[in-house]
């Protein structure tokens, strides 16, 4: 077990009829003018927006609002809402919304500390920013990303549609109001993809190459175990609030960095996720499991993933690990998911050329550019 | 699963080489002044009282000293302790040792903040303290009580030998050092007490009566199957850093009431013992391998808990849940434990007749006067 350092202070309120806790949260907030971020038409819709913006009124709290925040949120979205921030003296972000939301909010909250509205300026410069961001809070629509319980947010940049990730100690929330009751209107393929999402966090976290993280490996393995035996109850996802709640607390823990304790997880599939997702008009549950059979597989036949593919294999009754990506695929469409769409040729090659180059990354996860082919042509082999 | 709110704002610095993080920690404190609060002889024993006294010596901070906690600390150690606190100014409280030690920390904390030097007072009038305790840290050398991560902390009543339960948000520790080689010089009926201590936690959190906590009750039970797997490695303690890391940190997320998510946990195991302690001086792991056998056995007889007594002993490859008291006593003896005392017909009656008129207690256990001599008498029947 490597050593490390670790917290959770995001204060999660919980549950369908948590309101009450969010009140008090809001009464202990030194708010005075919020900034509200949020969708297009979800938060409307789930009834988030007029929980929120009746809560305000009633405290007295004045807000302006910078919606239309769209999945992937890009440096202009950011700028502009930090700059509606600056121009109105706003001492508090509040997001409204799921992981792209919340993201947008947090790169807006630090860029409006920081008296910005160019997120690349600092990026480049690869300083972290000076000011803490201003304080903010979450009212979480959906599951998956996790994002509500962490410091770390993904800005897409509009001049290559690269996403480049960030992480702050002073972007994590400071609550976090997830009521499963939101969720009710999302569509099915949201769901699904959502579900990937929390899947693929477990995953990447349950195969880092340190060995003795027992404990930590033994949870992640059941909260793996309990997402797949439970992925037929989606089609009925809006009639089982038990469901939902477990799925949203699976979905806020997976991401929560908990999981990672003692490891150092080289996240290599939402790497190879994000570079594909430059490539493509796709979402990022698609993504993933275009991605995620292939790097199962290829973790089956290296030592150093030996023992952990084979524990995960025998915990879904599997005789063997190399049939963990035909175990996925199947379980994809379990969730009712569209057939993923397969890579090109094309795709793949620049997709590990533009990998190659990053060097940091192949020696952070142990791998060169022939792993990298391998991971992408295997889906291809089992269709 | 029921509404909650849950946060784990201690920041813990995990692992034999986390100095540093310490460092980074102590460096980003407001102290000017501490009070150390420790034991007799083990802080000092296995190099943690250097340690620590060496980084404050090196950032020129004052402190003075608090020695001599014993297990169970009473009225009168925190009440001096406080005292120590006002006299000087100290700001902040740092405690050297495991459970004992943090809790007198955290009364002595709340208490100096309030200005005053007798629990009691508050106590008796049901009110909460005032004001919020000074910030204080700990440096963790046991496992067992995972005091480290939450702010409740038990405090004993000399006159009548009673341990009273208290709770605040402001008593959880600013950071938790948790360096698992400071545990290498406990002895092995110490080890053995904090591991029962450790699965006691686990199970109080698993028997709750709520349904649909899948995801909690999965990874507490994955949680307490890894402690049972593993509990012949206490005999080697000393020669397996990964062993004791895991434990340690399996006992710190035992208590940050992470697995109390959703539950509204009756502490019924706990509640007997505090009551067999006040009684007989006999270490909290020994009262609990008296009283536990008993509680299992009991709830496998009831409907309430006849789920999760089964998953239990589905886990433990038992044939019937009724085996678990069995099981467990055999376990104990897996750790080196002694014997444990066999509880007289008189103490039983006395202990009964206590907890029964703590009415509140028992509509929140939703037990009765027979339920808990029923407890009781199952150790005698299996000796």
């Amino acid at each position: 077990m490597l050593d490390f350092a670790f917290s959770m202070p995001t204060r999660i309120l919980f549950g369908s009829g948590a309101r009450s806790l969010l009140e008090r949260e809001l009464d202990e907030q030194p708010v005075a003018k919020v900034l509200l971020v949020y969708g297009r038409e979800s938060a409307r819709a789930n009834g988030s927006y007029d929980d929120v913006t009746g809560l305000l009124d009633a405290r007295g709290i004045a807000y302006l609002e910078h919606p239309g925040c769209r999945e992937d949120p890009d440096d202009a979205f950011v700028g502009a809402g930090a700059g509606l921030a600056l121009d109105h003296g706003v001492d508090f972000v509040l997001a409204i919304g799921g992981g792209s939301v919340i993201d947008a909010a947090k790169a807006i909250a630090l860029l409006a500390a920081n008296r910005t509205r160019d997120i690349w300026a600092v990026h480049a410069a690869r300083q972290g920013f000076a000011a803490p961001a201003l304080p903010l809070g979450v009212v979480l629509t959906t599951t998956g990303t996790g994002t509500e319980v962490n410091g770390s947010f993904v800005i897409r940049r509009r001049a290559d549609n690269e996403k480049i990730a960030f992480s702050s100690l002073s972007t994590r929330p400071r609550f976090a109001y997830c009521n499963p009751d939101y969720t009710i209107t999302l569509p099915p393929q949201v769901l699904a993809d959502n579900y990937t999402d929390i899947l693929s966090h477990l995953l990447e976290q349950y195969f880092s190459m340190e060995d003795s993280t027992g404990i930590v490996d033994a949870i992640i393995l059941e909260a793996i175990h309990y997402l797949l035996r439970n992925t037929p109850a989606l089609q009925t996802w809006k009639d089982s609030y038990g469901f939902r709640a477990n799925t949203m607390f699976a979905s806020t823990l997976s991401l929560s960095y908990l999981f990672s304790c003692g490891k150092k997880v080289p996240w290599i599939l939402h790497t190879l996720t994000h570079a594909l997702a430059a490539r493509r008009p796709i979402s990022h549950g698609a993504s993933l499991r275009v991605v995620m059979p292939g790097w199962l597989v290829w973790l089956s036949g290296k030592p150093a993933y030996a023992t952990r593919s084979r524990q995960l294999a025998d915990k879904l009754a599997l005789s063997d690990s190399s049939q963990l990506g035909r175990y996925f695929l199947d379980h994809f469409a379990l969730m009712g998911c569209d057939p993923h769409p397969l890579l090109s040729d094309a795709e793949k090659a620049q997709m590990v050329t533009r990998l190659s180059a990053d060097t940091d990354f192949l020696a952070r996860a142990n791998l060169d550019a022939r792993d990298l082919r391998c991971i992408l042509d295997w889906t291809h082999h089992a269709c």
